[in-house]
């Protein structure tokens, strides 16, 4: 029987090249993120379909690659929707089988704890040019620090990691979702009307202040709510004066100490930097998922045009989960983003490991074959990459081609 | 809505201390097989059900996590079987996987093609202690070498790995099909038993020649061919002169070639390697899959008590999919074994950089705040890992859990 030969729809067979890059940027993120004191964990990539199902995962919930009951358990005579059918899917995204990790393991872990998770994560979206329906996201998350100092530590460990990688003029977007709902507030829009409010908002980048007005009066929004609330973002900078100008201006709708604190983390980002980006307050920044609770932010990269990254505090979902409530904050990377962009620049991996090539003539005779091979440990020992292959007949070919895989020194062994 | 915060049945977990033995193992399976010219690829964790359900999988196939049909494609109603439902799988070996992988990509891989994975795979086998429904397997395969080199090159990768990660003492036992088939033949089996000979056979190590010839006895076979066939194994010597007895010995049955080449294997890995290891002729190999057509091999290891890998020539099995013959030989090592006895064992991973606590009085203000980020950013550039958290009440039990996880040096900041 012959095989189907392509990957299922919308997946991908990742190719040695990519696979060089996709390797060296997960040691760069173990490796800079381990700096920070954060531990690798790991969940199962199937979860159970409750926690699925459990709301957390908005959109997602509607993306799931569901798995079939086994044996005795799956009745397909009786079953009548889909739901009787499976017991389990593959995960959509890390947080929700974190959240089932920490409440399943919190007393083996530290506390705080600081967590690195880089899996595969599945979604059944339409298939589209770069996005896969399999992909690997890449999350930090620090689980019972309720101070800023979580914020300052998830976005200094993803700068310092970005710097690292040579990316350079990008910006962290930051903002917190107890100002925007001030602002809303002070605005005088209905509080159960917020969302309309965010999701048109968050176009800003698209639309404009001009197309922002517009949607919002087309929902029927008062013209001084809309006037009142679009004049504020006239005035706010996009540096801690803005800041302060939110602090001064919402006094009376906003604990002073979340601007207090926002202040805190921009100015602690931006003076222990040791990468090339800038630190930016900016109201518009939403983050669509309604969990976060506190501080959000996104990391904008011109040569993307969009965003690599973000994240947020979510102080009250792990207590939802478990009962118990924890503070929590995280920051996701856009790995197969960032991997994409290395690709594109035609990034050359920093290696320092000398790669050989030893050709041996066909049908060498097992003694003279010997010492060949002990010559090759010998180099392998020291370092060097030696890789053994018999001597083809078509040997410039041959060469070509290892060249383009990275040989630069050939060896050739023939029997006489 | 409370979580299920269990794992799904028969998947786990991985706490902190386990992950760190995991990538540990992997950097250095990534780092010596490289040293042999392997290139790491991947495949999607989610393959076509055609291609799971191709006979290549033995037993394995009945044990597949399947995928349900998404959207308009799963007719509930009108289904009758479980085919009608799902249209994927999760993988349950990386074998499958990589034939297709090789057909859809040959052209734009070298030739011949030496292939690491690593990579996570399902059964939804009854779960036992030490047995999981969701394993990473770890594989290396030479795809279009015709020749011993590939068998060499393979059995000296994986035991210059075991050697790195300090096992002893261990015995690669290696055979080939053919030989197998040969002995059985020589013997007066009729060749369509040769499968129920070899399943006997391969009980060996726990019944003895006794149990062995007991059981032939009771699937009728003559006594004749039991007292030849066993008469061989107890002349066979697990040295290369065994091999040589048998290519005597079979020489109206057997391509001395065979028995030559295997004598070549055993004398190269014998004479080249660098790990505290032995590699003897086992007659009494069998390995189950049936797609083995030369060279066999399995790692024994006393500590474990088992086979901790294995693998061997399969050079039929890619073209039966593709068309194309397609020479291939094969190693995979149980990641899953070695983890577990590294663990057992209390190994300590070699490490130099230090690792040292921060921690800082609550409420510390800002502008105290600062210089001690700085200070942190300087010894992680400097290879130092610095874990900064708020000191807590019980600052003596803070610290004995940061001591556990590793933490030798604490530096206190206070706000005065």
């Amino acid at each position: 029987m012959a095989l189907k030969k392509k990957p299922v729809t919308g997946m991908k067979d990742i190719l040695p090249k990519e696979m060089e890059i996709r390797n060296y940027v997960m040691n760069m993120i173990r490796e800079t993120y381990g700096k920070f004191g954060f531990t690798a964990i790991e969940t199962p990539c199937v979860e159970h379909i409750e926690n699925l199902s459990s709301k957390q995962g908005g959109e997602n919930e509607k993306l799931i690659f569901k798995i079939l009951k086994r044996g005795e358990k799956l009745k397909l005579d009786t079953a009548e929707c889909e739901a009787d059918l499976v017991d389990s899917g593959l995960r959509y995204d890390l947080t929700v089988p974190l959240s089932r990790y920490y409440s399943n393991n919190a007393s083996q872990l530290p506390a705080p704890f600081k967590a690195l998770q880089m899996g595969n994560v599945w979604r059944a979206d339409r298939p589209q040019r770069g996005r896969f329906r399999q992909f690997m996201q890449c999350d930090i998350d620090i689980l019972g620090e309720s101070t800023y100092l979580a914020e300052i530590e998830l976005v200094m460990a993803t700068t310092t990691l970005l710097g690292k990688l040579d990316f350079h003029n990008f910006t962290i977007r930051i903002n917190d979702r107890k100002i925007l709902k001030a602002m809303a507030q002070y605005s005088g829009f209905p509080e159960e009307s917020f969302d309309t409010v965010f999701i048109i908002l968050d176009k800003m980048d698209k639309i404009g202040l001009e197309g922002v007005a517009e949607e919002l009066e087309k929902e029927g929004f008062s013209k001084e709510s809309i006037d009142t609330y679009l004049g504020m973002f006239k005035e706010i900078t996009s540096d801690i004066e803005g800041v302060r100008y939110c602090k001064e201006k919402l006094r009376d709708v906003l604990d002073p100490k979340v601007a207090e604190d926002l202040e805190t983390i921009i100015t602690a980002v931006d003076s222990v930097k040791n990468a090339d980006f800038k630190i930016s307050f900016d109201p518009t920044l939403v983050r669509g998922m309604s969990y976060y609770t506190g501080p959000i932010f996104e990391i904008a990269m011109d040569e993307f045009g969009g965003s690599v990254g973000g994240g947020g505090r979510y102080d009250e979902m792990i207590g939802k989960f478990t009962g118990q409530n924890t503070s929590a904050c995280g920051f996701s990377i856009g790995f197969e983003r960032i991997v994409m962009l290395l690709l594109e620049r035609g990034y050359e991996i920093p290696t320092s490991a000398a790669k050989k090539a030893y050709l041996i003539e066909k049908n060498m005779p097992a003694d003279k074959l010997l010492p060949i091979l002990k010559q090759a440990e010998e180099e392998r020992k020291n370092g060097v990459q030696v890789n053994i292959s018999i001597m083809k007949k078509n040997k410039k070919f041959q060469k070509e081609q290892m060249t383009a895989e990275g040989y630069t020194e050939f060896v050739e062994f023939f029997n006489k």
